[in-house]
């Protein structure tokens, strides 16, 4: 199996300036590809130590990746430093750039620089941006070149792995993985049922994550033969399926709000949401999902009192006699959303995401979440421990598989629990 | 200045199955304090490869920071790894652990595990988990072990910085920072502002970020004298205060909706947000500020027309004449929201954020962004480039910036531009 390493050039990356998105979007595409990433190392805008760190590279891994530094200014050192490295003379490439402006005069040396590839190098072609890519072999080592804008790297990426495989082919798909998202069930205890099934045979490997309340697993495994790897692989899902049940929301890329998508769409269902700790996260979970209008109507961030009694008509004696923070106020929300928006479901969510607000009867991360439907209001208790965010995040979500969990049942009341 | 490295010990990071944070948080809060990041390696759970890394390190940096790999179970390696490679057996610590649970007998390994250090490190107590942090000094180099949670990272990094900076008294605050973060003018007109006047004296550095339409002008010198050095930044940021003006919103930390949280409580102002295409983002991002509730009143995610209709009191006919995604239709969501809520600013937001949805006449990322208070309602058009949720981010930023226009003018009429 190859070997890898991602290098991150960009002295914002090293100061903590921005978070690095790209290493991790490089890393899954290509373990997703069978590649096996070893090591990934950042490292600043600065030849001698882009050189170091290429050099190390070199020794311990066949495939190296680099992304960043390859604009057009003098901070930009991936070509030059590649180049003197490998001793490969940067030349101008022979493509064509339709991206690179031709006739600004003032660019002409920006564009020339955007142009040059160390000689012998592949051009890998930039289809949303001017910074080519370029692929190169020395020794032993691959060397693949990528730009740091991340939708620029993606296709660049995205470009050379068609090459990779091409080559690589008797290699190809010898590791196979699958993520199963759950929700609703501690790590620990998930790690238990895993333990003590049958789940790890024919090199079935399985991992756990846990970010907001979703906890991942992760199943791999390997084989010469690509189709032997997925059967071992549809051997562990069902075996997870059997010990994991309902808690399963979605495999790989689906997030939580996309499984509630994707019901709503199956049950032909529409949702509305009124928020209050929350402050509209749920809202923009579901509306970052192309499509989505048609099934989610509308969301009140109903943060002050006088926006729960006159949008959401919460009775003002519940929140005088109960708080705004009960189990009374977060029904009252999910039935009032669910009424004047006319939509199938209602999510009602109020609580206190903290620091401030808290109490000794109600304290920071105790959240109300209810849902109301055509012949039901359900209501949750939950009390998160985080900080502000991260109890929006554990609210917004418990709310999601709520609705998940009701979605699924709701119209095929035979369906039980597994 | 003491150069460092810092290495995330972790196969979900070199899987690419979650994005390394902690890095980021680290590298800024050491060069915050003045050391000088040269590298940041990210390592899988194999204490081999950790052992490489390790030895790679001690070469190339003073400090080197760990995190993860501190936890209790097997995959767990960075003590015993640190343990073998420095040849200092691990034994049990004398702190007291609160946090690690002493009756449970199933716990017992776990907890010796996350008792024990290698002999001669230096403990750092945990407040908020169960895994200890340690710092050891072998020949010239300094390594701390910090856990992989966030929260627990967080603070054993603080307590380190502690001892750090009483053993470095001398050479402490050599590199100061600032950062400048602005809206509204594009980075290249903002570099070339930059390289026309005289702010590169006194060994002032500078460099531009940028992050959702956010330009951020990172402002840095070093001295010897700490005065000294925070001189030339305030002579820099009198320079760059002069050419940005207005753009610039804040320093730091500060983020667009904080700038906007502050000139709310400056001129005891209330807000309240409608919003179509962002989806409940601009709210989102209002509730994640502590003591926000004071301020923002209310958001409607008013995601159908009926919403628009029904809740905001938008004219049907300026949806059948303009279409939803229209001028007219913006400016009544921001009438229609600071009506019914009673807040000072109303903020209307209608597009199209795509990929769907488009046609020629309103192409994808089109969005209207009204503003209304109480004698004035303003609109800006305008039309984003990027994928569906990257154009919700811009709107959002846009509107924010818009806010923190007229707050600025609006109760001072005398503040001009500089």
């Amino acid at each position: 199996m190859t070997t890898a390493e991602i290098i991150t050039i960009g002295t914002e990356i090293v100061l903590g300036q921005i978070v690095d998105t790209n290493t991790a979007y490089i890393a899954e595409t290509l373990t997703k590809n069978g590649i096996h990433v070893l090591f990934t190392t950042s490292v600043r805008d600065d030849a001698e130590l882009l050189k170091s760190a290429l050099n190390i590279a070199k020794e311990r891994v066949q495939l190296i990746i680099t992304t960043g530094g390859l604009g057009p200014t003098e901070n930009d050192i991936t070509r030059e430093t590649v180049s003197h490295l490998f001793n490969m003379p940067l030349i101008p490439s022979s493509e064509p750039y339709a991206n690179i402006p031709q006739c600004a005069d003032t660019l002409h040396e920006s564009a020339m620089k955007l142009k040059s590839i160390p000689a012998g190098a592949l051009v890998i072609p930039n289809e949303h941006g001017t910074a080519i890519g370029f692929a190169l072999k020395h020794e032993q080592t691959d060397l693949v070149c990528l730009p740091g804008v991340p939708r620029e790297m993606h296709q660049i990426l995205s470009s050379y792995l068609k090459i990779y495989k091409a080559q690589h082919l008797a290699e190809e798909y010898r590791i196979v993985t699958r993520q199963f998202h759950t929700f609703g069930m501690p790590e620990f205890e998930i790690n238990k049922l895993i333990k003590e099934c049958d789940i790890h045979r024919n090199s079935i490997k399985t991992m756990t994550l846990v970010h907001d309340g979703i906890v991942t697993v992760n199943v791999s495994t390997s084989s010469l033969i690509k189709e032997d790897a997925l059967q071992s692989l549809d051997t562990a899902e069902k075996t997870l399926r059997k010990i994991l049940g309902q808690a399963i929301f979605g495999t790989d890329d689906t997030s939580l709000e996309h499984a509630v998508f994707e019901l709503l769409k199956e049950k032909n269902a529409t949702i509305a949401v009124a928020e209050s700790c929350t402050g509209g996260l749920v809202s923009d979970k579901f509306t970052n999902i192309p499509g989505i209008s048609d099934y989610f109507l509308e969301g009140i961030v109903a943060y002050s009192n006088k926006a729960k009694i006159n949008i959401l008509h919460v009775p003002e004696d519940y929140i005088k006699i109960h708080g705004a923070v009960s189990e009374q106020v977060a029904k009252s929300m999910a039935k009032g959303i669910r009424k004047i928006s006319g939509a199938t479901i209602g999510i009602g969510i109020t609580g206190i995401a903290g620091p401030g607000g808290g109490s000794d009867q109600k304290p920071v991360g105790l959240v109300y979440i209810a849902i109301a439907g055509d012949n039901f209001t359900e209501v949750k208790k939950c009390r998160f421990h985080g900080a502000r965010i991260s109890n929006k995040h554990f609210a917004a979500n418990t709310a999601l598989n709520m609705t998940r969990l009701k979605l699924s049942q709701l119209f095929n009341p035979h369906q039980g629990k597994s």
